[in-house]
């Protein structure tokens, strides 16, 4: 039994508090304010994030972050990614140095085009951190269906600690040595959803769509490598696998947020229909900043860039898109 | 103005045809026989394979193989895998030699497991050989949808040549110098997309299937390379892109007879329900083949045989292979 402290009370933090309390862990959950912990004591559940999952009594909601970091084996930080350095700060003062810090939001620190963990690292550099990632709807592994994802960590050890504190019979655990691959793959994904959904509320088809996947993870890829990641980890869980969720599951917000784009709303009415944070409308600014320091070609993350923060019409900028000229594949 | 026998009037042969027909070109079709031709000619539509889509009076549908031949400048042989060696024997006494062969069925020889182009090339040594694939399901392709493919040839005039033939505003083709990879993708796509099927009728979730690509393409890669095809091939259109497709599509025939499986329906009633070819099944056999041949670990290929081939029951064999011990990703 490990004592965890769950810092954010949306779906993906709740999904993750329910399976370690399941699996017998005493799991205590920070919530940003009182309106948001009242809400979820109210039903015992987070009915805009996770509906229809009740949450047991025994897992606690706080906001109390000194009451939630005491004593505790690890801090899980499921916050939006735009949040993770103020929340680490908020963090500091309370955390012990022996706790393992795991990140499971996805993005890049737009001002410094940091990696997540790279802010973590800045702000509580005593702690170990680890991420997971991986195609991991939070609404499927609150409801057991079988997932699979990655860890990854620059202390081996607290990877495998991590891999063992999760794992259980619906719920896969590999490790993975590659941190840069699994956090990039996890950011970039965001941004080719929502291209994916821009096409569907297009209604173009599964043509298309299998065709923009297929050169979407070719441009993660040669940014990730440029980046120091490594092929291979964006052909597996947290790259093509999380990218072929992301873009094809009904769950996707991103994906969603696209689709309403294509169907002709501002990405403002999109994102207020979505009513949840899509992690793909900031990475794509960072991810066309990284583009450009490592001067890499990256067609559909431009399009998307384009058409999000230049004005440019989203059917225009897609439809350019798939009609470059290019002769050979490779 | 290219004169074009098209061999094969099922789905994808009318949809390629379709596309020609529309380019200018003069296009012939043959059919298997008189009860086929006649039910096209009836209504000027395939009912069973292109349903709602109109076939105009200028592209003539024959059975005679003398007469669609004669005086063509491109072949395009699209029957079921099995009947390939068959059909270009049927073929050989007719064909020119100047005429290009393009083949745009997927499929493996199962008792000789070769490559189709190279059955092909066996039977009719004097004509040259390209092969069209990447996420292509006809019944978008016939609504103008757009859509990516890839050629390949071992000679490169002829792929330019076809890629040329087909290249149209909504109809993207890319040339790729890998003939084995563009090939043994195309083929083993279909048997991961049984079992994508599969976890889809166990009501598995969009986690768990992206998960199962995801180890599939690895799968694919790995046997694909041992043959001598590019890693990078199977990352791109007739590799991961047309998986993808198949995998996730309402249209794909594998994936939906897949699906009966994980329903409990036995191979013989899912395949007449579908009452189209399932090109997976056939090819399930080769590629287990081909896995103890290049003695590949393929837990995927072997789950899917083992269900098909070996009585064992569709989801004990696939349960099994979500529960395999594995620690590292890589």
């Amino acid at each position: 039994m490990k004592n965890i402290a769950v810092i954010g009370a949306g779906g993906w933090g709740l999904a993750l508090a329910l399976l370690l309390n399941e699996k017998g862990n005493n799991v205590t959950i920070w919530c940003y304010d009182e309106v948001e912990k009242n809400m979820i004591l109210q039903h015992r559940e987070n009915k805009r994030c996770l509906p229809g999952i009740k949450l047991p009594i025994e897992m606690a909601f706080l906001t109390n972050m000194d009451e939630v970091l005491r004593d505790k084996d690890v801090a899980i930080l499921a916050v939006p990614s735009k949040a993770i350095r103020t929340t680490a700060e908020l963090m500091k003062p309370y955390l012990s140095k022996d706790t393992i810090i795991v990140n499971v939001s996805k993005g890049i620190e737009n001002e410094t085009l940091m990696r997540l963990s790279e802010v973590i690292n800045e702000v509580l550099p005593e702690n170990k951190v680890v991420v997971l990632s991986g195609p991991s709807h939070a609404e499927e592994v609150a409801r057991h269906v079988p997932t699979t994802v990655a860890v990854s960590s620059l202390d081996e050890a607290s990877s495998e600690f991590i891999q063992e504190l999760f794992m259980s019979h619906y719920f896969r655990v590999y490790t993975n040595d590659d941190l840069i691959g699994i956090e990039m793959g996890g950011a970039l994904k965001n941004v080719i959803a929502l291209a994916a959904g821009v096409i569907e509320g297009m209604n173009y088809g599964d043509n298309t769509k299998a065709a923009l996947i297929t050169r979407g993870i070719a441009e993660i890829t040669r940014l990730g490598v440029a980046m120091g990641g490594k092929a291979s980890t964006f052909a597996g869980l947290a790259g093509i696998g999380d990218l072929i969720v992301t873009c094809t599951s009904g769950h996707s917000r991103n994906r969603r947020a696209g689709e309403l784009l294509g169907q002709g709303y501002t990405i403002d009415e999109a994102l207020k229909k979505v009513n949840m944070v899509v992690e793909g409308v900031p990475t794509a600014k960072a991810a066309h900043a990284l583009m450009l320091k490592y001067a890499i070609e990256m067609p559909i993350i431009e399009a998307v860039y384009q058409a999000l923060f230049e004005n440019k019409s989203t059917a225009e900028a897609i439809t350019m898109l798939m009609q470059r000229d290019k002769k050979s594949e490779l």
